[in-house]
């Protein structure tokens, strides 16, 4: 049996989530109908984690075994023929037998998206999280460093039984919500404040916490030692909102 | 009564076009109600010319009277906070009682994009046409100005009985499908091939068709002096086929 590993890049605006669900339309449950009807066998795709309803991959990965004999470059083309436009398929390869899109995940790297301007572009809208009041963005850039390395992020997890699901890749599943954050850093361009954050697995609501916290010091409620202390509280309720999920990518997973 | 003239920016991608329809969304009834809730007038907003399904607009521009003391500024943010975010009022002006968004426009510009890379994006399929294939961009550049002056553009307007809705302004109206193009003009990026017409009117389905026509010169299965051919022919069957809506922008209107 074949093991194939897909690079995938979706506007999850329409989307339910990556998860299959038995009556909404997931990227998982699409992504199988396609696969079915290209190789015939039902497959369920594994991907590197969930993405929630609402948020967008540049680059989430997703393998499957088959007995299909297709070509990893034939598929692409077969894939992005019967796929809807808003999911394409950017790489198909052929992987060792013991690579799993969740499991072997190394690193993912997610970016959060805020627009600037005070009108927010139609064609960008359901992209980014527009947010037009005045923003501190040096007290932001700061504030984000603070939780590079490794901490319990307990504090910026969903409060939610099926935790575990979202959690990171085998080798740091059984240090519950212990993640090594390798880089989190906010970028200012001309109409955005772009936020971008590598780590070695990333707790359900995560991302979407932490930006729901720093635009926090964005605005002056809390400052850098603030998060210091939010982030060693461990308790979810001494954070901020959850960002839209509009504003969230998944950027890449490295294995 | 005072006249209002607004400028919007839309998605077309879920509407039905700009003409308001009993059983459709519509961008000029989605603006009607939004109007009717802030003045609680009942008032049918004119725009410069209709776009059709899936047609977009960076600049679209509409008016209408009103006994509402409104400030121009403040209707621009009630009108952005009701209507849906696929919609966006970017300007509001007090103009003189004579000014109509379609009897006094002067030129409008129109753009159409072509994305190149084999792939596209998820956010941008509904934004673009996707024509990944060989295309001669000298060609197309060299037969799009052929149309530039005063012509007879019969050949590239929709046959249709609805015609002379989307006729240009009062002072073209009379000279039936006769259209002056101030610029016609085709340049290339990194990822697209980008077309941008001004004029003083267009015709029902005008620029996609004149693109659709392009198109065949890129492919090489016209050259320009069929283009100038098929101008004159005055008959829509010489032209090539309608290219997507998915691809085109009302850009602005002058007045």
């Amino acid at each position: 049996m074949r093991n194939l590993k897909l690079v995938l890049a979706y506007d999850g605006t329409d989307f339910c989530g990556w998860q299959i669900q038995p009556d909404a339309p997931s990227i998982q449950g699409t992504l199988a109908s396609a696969i079915g009807r290209i190789t015939s066998e039902k497959v369920l795709p594994q991907g590197s984690g969930r993405t929630d309803a609402g948020v967008h991959a540049l680059g989430q990965v997703a393998s499957f075994q088959t007995d299909s004999v297709i070509p990893a470059a034939n598929l692409v083309i077969a894939l992005n023929d019967i796929l809807p436009v808003s999911i394409r398929v950017l790489e198909a390869d052929e992987v060792p037998e013991d690579f799993h899109a969740r499991k072997s995940a190394k690193a993912k790297t997610y970016r959060y998206r805020i627009y600037r301007g005070a009108i927010c572009p139609p064609f960008l809208a359901k992209h980014v999280w527009h947010y037009p009041y005045p923003l501190d963005f040096e007290a932001m850039r700061q504030a984000a460093t603070v939780i590079e390395g490794e901490h319990d992020f307990t504090s910026f997890a969903a409060v939610d039984p099926e935790k575990e699901h979202y959690e990171g890749h085998e080798g740091t599943r059984r240090q519950a919500n212990v993640r090594t954050i390798f880089s989190s850093r906010w970028r200012q361009e001309s109409t955005e404040f772009t936020y971008e954050v590598r780590g070695n697995g990333f707790l359900h609501h995560m991302v979407r916490n932490l930006v729901g916290t720093f635009l926090l010091v964005g605005k002056g409620t809390l400052n850098t030692s603030d998060v210091s202390r939010i982030l060693q509280a461990k308790d979810r309720s001494a954070a901020g909102a959850t960002a839209p999920a509009s504003g969230l990518y998944l950027v890449n997973v490295e294995y």
